[in-house]
């Protein structure tokens, strides 16, 4: 059994999203169905949509940063009634019984979760369908409260750019005291400023492009330095407990690692594949430095992110367009031309109903 | 003011190791001197005397694994005695007032420690000179005490190869329920498999070489895998909470991350260079891992680890020779010919004075 939902897909890697009828499962005992009201446009939309990392099975209907109203609850549920602000990520299930599961990191789950699109479902074996569509139906372990008073565009963001940048600070307990750097001002990097800013650090951003600062500063950070300028770098030596590297491409770690503290860690959640240049070993032992990773959060975390966000009042700054804009979007976030996220009014897919 | 006291230095980068009659400080008020009975012969000696790493200053005494008893004291000195068995290991000074050495990280201090020999004393601007020699002359914050009981010869590499692997399983917390892994079995990997059993943990091997199971099994390995077999490392994926990698020369790290647990550090402590060939970033995101460094260790760690090996009875295997046959253990390490590590009796000295 399954219900008919109106969604936005990629039919091909080559063609581009334009309306779809797809078909999603009927509320299962433990489901909340979710009427979407915004989603945010992640970078890794656009590279699946389009087939770059391999691996799309199309149709690809994108979004995982998912911002909607509970319209319907399954018998088993208790913690949603309907009408309550809910959102979703980047996962709707797991396996739920790994040791990562078991202690709240759904994301590093041994068995893979279950993506929010391009996915398939555990138990029917149906493909996820994102959240560029009217409806989505999750388990109920997989959906977390928006708090009152979040802005619901801006709060859509926070579900994938928000939570990959909140759990290294997390992870790494950072708070007061500390030195955070934030690598590359994009939809990652300006939550990573906010979000290090508003738990007491003091923030430094890290960019090759002229012209941030004034932005930078106006999201919390306390400093811009330059990466190409060897002077700026130099005065920045032994200064940070995590750097956070939100760049999604290839680029040179060794400029960074001698501004990192005795036991200072940076963290690298964007980019996936080879570390080129390589990576001299010397400032690692001679200051107890690491390289790390990191990727998205676990769903009670994003809970704490969210009702985090809830208490300082901190959302993305996000541009709205009608979903008969996304690819038009997609072609202006490869050239950054984005402050700092684009965020879909899902009210706008009524227009594209035939 | 100075003494006299024969030691065995190589005055240049192209020869051997000979006797000379080296000049040193007379005991300042802080002052230790020790008459050394035993030191271990570590790859740095080697490395230093032929000026592998540049900026060696002739002559070289190497040596930096020292055991002695302490033959005369400062008079500001408490905490030492005449006749007390002690240590000195890669460090003889540092600032002592630098946020790393006031949390007793000397070897971290920020306007870097002064190392037992190729350093300058800070007060004198003296040249340092190491263990292989009859005395030295140390500042008592400097200078360890080797638990009674523990035997010299095999307590002497423990100041060195001990600390290096010592260090980062307490700074990473090790202990029952860990899973360990150490790549490379030689002086630094032998201490690793000793120390991780004693502590508590589960302890693998990772080696290239066949014929070490039996040794690193009587040390307290519990498994050896070979690296180099796809099979037997697969077998060990996301096993690993710390890999400690002692391996000094250029290798690929790439196989070894799959096998580190979520939340799991590879820690090199032998190899200072570039990374090659290069780091994969996706093992190191899809599972929170980390690649860290990490040098020997601080003051009052080494004690914490001397007074752990005095409670376990937990000594290096060594090989002991005269001062005479040193060039010959150089060419022997160079071959990995040693379980596992040469220890120059001193006493031998004196049959090399005119």
């Amino acid at each position: 059994m399954t219900i008919k939902v109106l969604g936005y897909a990629a039919k091909s890697s080559t063609t581009p999203l334009a309306p779809l009828q797809i078909e999603r499962r009927v509320t299962r005992p433990d489901d909340v169905e979710i009427e979407i009201l915004y989603c945010g446009v992640c970078h890794s939309d656009l590279h699946q949509a389009r087939n770059d990392w391999g691996g799309s099975v199309y149709p690809v209907v994108p979004g995982h940063e998912i911002i909607g109203r509970v319209s319907n609850v399954g018998s088993a549920v208790s913690r949603f009634k309907i009408g309550d602000s809910v959102g979703v990520g980047c996962m709707v299930d797991s396996c739920r019984n790994c040791s990562a599961c078991k202690q709240g990191l759904e994301q590093y789950c041994e068995q893979f979760p279950t993506y929010t699109y391009n996915g398939t479902d555990r138990h029917d074996g149906m493909p996820t369908y994102g959240g560029y569509s009217e409806k989505i139906i999750v388990s109920d372990a997989f959906v977390v409260k928006i708090p009152d008073g979040l802005d619901p565009k801006g709060a859509a963001p926070l579900l994938c750019a928000g939570i990959t940048t909140w759990s290294p600070l997390a992870h790494w307990k950072i708070g007061k005291g500390n030195k955070v750097a934030v690598i590359g001002l994009g939809g990652l990097g300006h939550m990573a400023i906010k979000f290090a800013k508003a738990l007491g650090a003091e923030v430094t951003l890290f960019t090759r492009t002229k012209g941030k600062e004034e932005d930078a500063k106006r999201l919390g950070a306390d400093r811009v330095v330059f990466s190409t300028n060897i002077e700026q770098m130099s005065r920045v030596t032994g200064q940070f407990d995590l750097i956070i590297d939100t760049v999604p491409s290839i680029h040179d770690l060794n400029p960074y690692l001698p501004t990192l503290s005795l036991n200072g860690t940076i963290v690298l959640v964007g980019y996936l594949g080879g570390l080129e240049p390589v990576l001299n070993t010397v400032p690692l032992i001679m200051g107890r430095k690491s390289v790390a990773g990191s990727v998205i959060g676990g769903i009670a975390e994003t809970q704490e992110m969210l009702d985090f966000c809830g208490k300082h009042g901190i959302t993305s700054d996000v541009e709205v367009i009608p979903i008969q804009k996304i690819n038009e979007a997609y072609e202006r976030m490869l050239e950054s031309d984005v402050k700092y996220r684009f965020v879909i009014d899902i009210a706008s897919l009524k227009e594209s109903r035939v």
